[in-house]
């Protein structure tokens, strides 16, 4: 009989899965974890802080389909925003903590870094009941007997359901060693066939009385790997594609058939009017969140549509329950219907390089993403923080799987980490991060990872002096932020390079410079003034700001 | 009929019970709190961080009896950590959230920065759920009728239990007009003075049978504001005193009947064994930690024990159910008994400064904390972050209220945010911080609040290169960090100074320095050895060792 370790076992699932590397602050309670991990295939990344690391594993998820984090116990809790972002934008990452020994509260209850231990012989859950609010499933690993099907089962859920999952490891349960079996590999529930194949006579009638169908595809379609299938249903029948912002990199946007990111009365005007007249919505994977529909300035009573996702499919006002998401699509992209769509839209790729020379007048918000798509190539990868840094994106164009952002749960200081772990993960492109200068204080010392792995994103700071997406809701001194020198970061942690820039011209120089320079991060801090704001940007604030004054004319 | 706003009778109470500055990060949802703060007396204190922000309020609070922190939603669980400190470490603060207005989730549930919103006009309560966990009392203010009543409940429970209570007001209640009436003050359960009689007679019988009694201060003793009744008591009849680690700093060290730190195995030699050997333990407000016990080792069955905290009081292996902590402490400050102890034991302050000149010998944490002892004045107030950064301190001789840390809850990265908004309660005395170069890492860029605000703490960075403590214990390339260049972080955030030491001399010049100059924070990096530990270190991380060790062989 063969036999494994608890803690190997865990390893080895994770490495077949692709996991390659783990984001980890070390502690007492986890320290044999972590020593095995350092004994293992995969790799151990020292972060600086917890919710770094949740960062970090979680754009490794985004971009390597799973990410994991390894904390300890108790001040673990750290990682509680970053599990928050990663349960609510649907990125698969596995939270690993360390715990106490089952015998260890023989003495006593009262154990550093515990929380609310009350009875000797007893366990804290705190932090396991914590977690529970931000992940789709939980195991604590004390039960050798089960410790393997737990494993299985949360690994599966978190693959499934595309949510973070926790387990719980106490010290003395790591090198315990337990029989070796085959791992279960539960399958995902499939669709009654019969209620597909009534779900997709529907849909072929939908289209076949059709004039102008747009395709609106969310971040739910990347996760679930159905971008490929979507994208081949479009243009089978030369449907038009938009994306949400939160899936936006999800298709090769130098596609014809791209016309832009919609989000309602927030999009490029163009893409605004296009979708909003269209007679037939499909829209998948999408999340109707605020910021996705523009603050629920979307029109959605289209005459038709059709919408998939992980939670239903439906089609008009009728949903079809036995139908899930993955079988319509792959289903949709199999389809061969005598359909040909040649209504006339946008498209957003026509949008042409400026080759003009770079002037040296004041950098604005404008002038800073014109240069920035200028310099755009195919082996790039944009990471965006939140603010204009996010929507000042919004009408680059971009490769497949080359953007992302946290578009929904909006946490400042999610960008530098994410740019970290995505340089690691894809070593021959080149990350590009935007992040303003309120959410790079939040993080940004978490470069030091970059600098002892020698890693080297791209790190490009919006210094507008303060909370810019705030000043047009509610201004005041709770805005301004101290005006750091963020180009001397790299003498603090002894790597990198840092250059500041006020003109178009200087960012076209230091830009040219930081991409041809590999092998340490470059740091690029731009002076903008704290009321310059891109044009996505003052339309999201228009909208925000009369939707807030209107809530509050109703509620006082 | 007087009026006032939900926000503004917030505010008041906080006022009222001394708050006068509020630590937070701005955010949508609470941008009308965070303005109604700034139109109020109570001033707004913008923190780069929600979780610093929760640091800077326990800090206030173990100095000024309370601390608040204002975040806004969803992101604001940034500061979970913080409370879970504050929450096991007997802190009170009040943790003040923003969220969406009522009306917000009518198009929709999905909001950003929401969690597991699933239901139109269903309030997220996720936060709420998770805050729950780390405090004592919390109040979602959704309702005018009862807001001021919620307000006056969680105030009146964050004093009497000194732990975390939570506040969560929708931004369209902030504003809301209600009836101002007079606040409700309840009043805590007193003993029942039968039974404290009986409980004073035994312990008059028992000091008088005792030969040498020793009195154990815990932190409770100090947040219960008990401190000065428990010295009262132990002057009154000789009793020489001791504190736990966690209670440090209650009271004068230099008292004459000060004998040291006491825990366990791991105290000073002579602490250890004179405890060890007293004939009654008289342990007032400590907690049984297995830091305050020296993992366990303290000696606890003496023939006779007093023991009083915030859960019970006990005589011996009984129980006084009806009587409280603080109406014990204060009888017995108040007690005339014909009592006087003459048995002979060690004072810690007879410890002599160091008056020999500093030499240019390579520095060792033992000569930094005789340095740092021979310059303490009775106006400084030393803050220490975890590993050796505290047990060095243990032997230092402080005033009363000069020294605190965290103690217990053991979270890195507290000491840098803890020593800025000490220095902003105490702006007249000096605040000396020291910090090893792990946790450093984690929140120093919260200096940049010291920048914005003036505030001059002397912060002293024990650089051993990683996490020191861990290192006895599992040694891996895990425990190793970048070795930054400290000092230059004060180029980074635009204001400060910084110094890097190699030497005592250097270090009592860099010191010096520091004393004499103020308006700005003053950053000492101390190069150490990474294997240089103080003695109480050395002596700590043996017993962890042994018990781990011990642990470990039971359980394999």
């Amino acid at each position: 009989m063969k036999t494994t370790t608890i803690g190997k076992y865990l390893l080895d699932q994770l490495y077949t899965r692709g996991v390659r590397h783990i984001f980890g602050v070390p502690g007492d309670y986890v320290l044999k974890m972590d020593k095995l991990i350092e004994e293992h295939r995969i790799q151990y990344v020292n972060t600086t802080r917890e919710n770094t690391a949740g960062y970090m594993a979680d754009a490794y998820a985004r971009m390597k389909g799973l990410g994991v984090a390894c904390i300890t116990y108790g001040v673990g809790v750290n990682i509680t925003n970053a599990m928050a972002q990663a349960y609510v934008e649907s990125s698969p990452i596995v939270v690993i903590s360390g715990a106490a020994g089952a015998s260890e509260t023989h003495h006593s209850p009262h154990l550093h870094h515990l929380i609310n231990s009350h009875r000797k012989d007893e366990r804290d859950c705190t932090q396991f009941e914590i977690f529970r609010n931000v992940s789709i499933d939980q195991a604590l690993l004390d039960d050798p007997d089960t410790a393997l099907d737990a494993i299985d089962r949360v690994l599966y859920s978190c693959l499934r359901f595309q949510k973070p999952v926790y387990i719980e490891i106490p010290r003395d349960m790591v090198d315990k060693e337990v029989t070796w079996r085959q791992p279960l590999a539960p399958e995902a529930p499939k669709s009654d066939p019969v209620a597909l194949e009534e779900a997709l006579n529907e849909i072929v009638n939908i289209l076949k009385s059709s004039q102008k169908p747009v395709l609106w595809i969310g971040h739910e379609t990347q996760r679930l790997g159905l971008v490929q299938d979507a994208f081949k249903f479009a243009e089978k029948y030369c449907i038009p594609i938009t994306t949400s912002l939160l899936g936006k990199g999800a298709i090769n946007e130098h596609s014809p058939l791209f016309v832009g990111v919609y989000q309602g009365g927030i999009s490029n005007a163009v893409v605004t009017q296009f979708v909003d007249d269209c007679d037939l919505l499909i829209s998948l994977g999408v999340l109707l969140s605020d910021v996705n529909t523009g603050i629920f300035s979307a029109k959605l009573n289209h005459p038709h549509s059709i919408t998939a996702n992980a939670e239903q499919v439906a089609i008009d006002h009728h949903r079809y329950q036995e139908v899930n998401f993955t079988d319509i699509v792959k289903a949709l992209a199999q389809s061969e219907y005598n359909i040909l769509f040649r209504h006339p839209y946008p498209t957003a790729n026509c949008k042409k390089k400026n080759v003009s020379k770079p002037t040296t007048q004041k950098i604005t918000s404008t002038l800073l993403f014109n240069t920035l798509q200028n310099h755009l190539q195919s082996d790039h990868i944009l990471v965006a923080d939140i603010g204009d840094s996010l929507f000042g994106c919004t009408d680059l164009i971009v490769e497949q799987d080359a953007f992302f952002a946290c578009a929904f749960f909006a946490s400042l200081g999610f960008c530098v980490p994410a740019a970290i772990s995505t340089q690691l993960v894809a070593p021959k492109k080149r990350v590009i991060a935007l992040v303003g200068d309120g959410a790079f204080q939040m993080t940004c010392t978490e470069l030091s990872t970059a600098v002892r792995y020698s890693i080297d994103p791209i790190i490009i700071v919006l210094n507008n002096h303060g909370y810019g997406t705030e000043r047009p809701l509610l201004e005041g001194a709770f805005n301004d932020i101290v005006n750091w020198r963020y180009a001397e970061l790299p003498k603090l942690l002894g790597g990198g390079k840092g250059v500041r820039v006020q003109t178009e011209a200087e960012f076209d120089k230091a830009l040219t410079y930081a991409l041809a320079h590999r092998g340490e991060f470059q740091l690029i801090e731009i002076e903008l003034d704290k009321t310059d704001f891109s044009p996505a940007m003052q339309r999201f604030s228009t909208l925000v700001k009369n939707k807030d004054k209107k809530t509050s004319d109703k509620d006082l």
